[in-house]
């Protein structure tokens, strides 16, 4: 894009070391793990307080052990998550927000509620868009 | 989750007629639309004005053509994208946001600009992940 003629917020961006908007900045697998079908959930879970593999499983509805664990992985690389394990029989690992991680929930979160409070004005534009395509 | 011991937060989700946390509940396919791999970078490239298809394409950096139409399609049938088609010659075709995928890009963006901003300490932490594996 000519910087000429971009908006202050595009000429912000521009400045910025990281951006999300090229695909070869690691900023995006960041917002993919943050954000993905797993991620997010994840995350929003636990910002409610830390939790063993199976509560989170629970709380998740729908994902297999494998991608929980994948996800959880993931997330642990990216630093958002802290996993910590027991030395205690059974063994017992527990998983929980760091600080960063904690602060990229809460922005999740604030979506998250906002998508489920205006759901009934998605619904309605699904059905407007679905009988405008019936012959 | 036994809701006497819910904290506020819980109680107040449990009243709440949609849940992204429950599989069946339709917020979950909305939250995917629009936090997914291209829907969030549509949404937050569209937030800085009405794009026509190709110049979409280039700022949405490394999406195909098909992923991006299917993108569009789906965040236009949730009502947060507008497809104004106009009767000219050559056919031309603008894609903007509509007030509710306005207010679903602010939230994504400052999600995405969140991430971008912490992205030094989150490849920090991956070093310190992938060298603590090292043997």
């Amino acid at each position: 894009m000519d910087q000429s003629t971009a908006s202050p917020e595009e000429r912000q961006d521009a400045d910025l070391p990281f951006d999300v908007f090229s695909k070869r900045c690691p900023s995006r697998g960041l917002l993919e793990h943050a954000t993905g079908r797993w991620g997010s959930l994840t995350l929003g879970a636990l910002y409610e307080g830390s939790l063993r593999f199976n509560a989170l499983r629970r709380r998740v509805d729908g994902v297999s052990e494998k991608m929980l664990s994948q996800t959880l992985h993931a997330l642990e690389r990216d630093g958002l998550v802290h996993r910590e394990a027991q030395l205690v029989n059974p063994p017992r690992v527990d998983y929980e927000l760091t600080p960063l991680g904690r602060e990229v929930a809460e922005r999740l979160l604030g979506l998250i509620h906002f998508v489920e409070g205006r759901m009934s004005e998605v619904l309605a534009a699904r059905e407007r868009y679905d009988a405008a395509r019936e012959v």
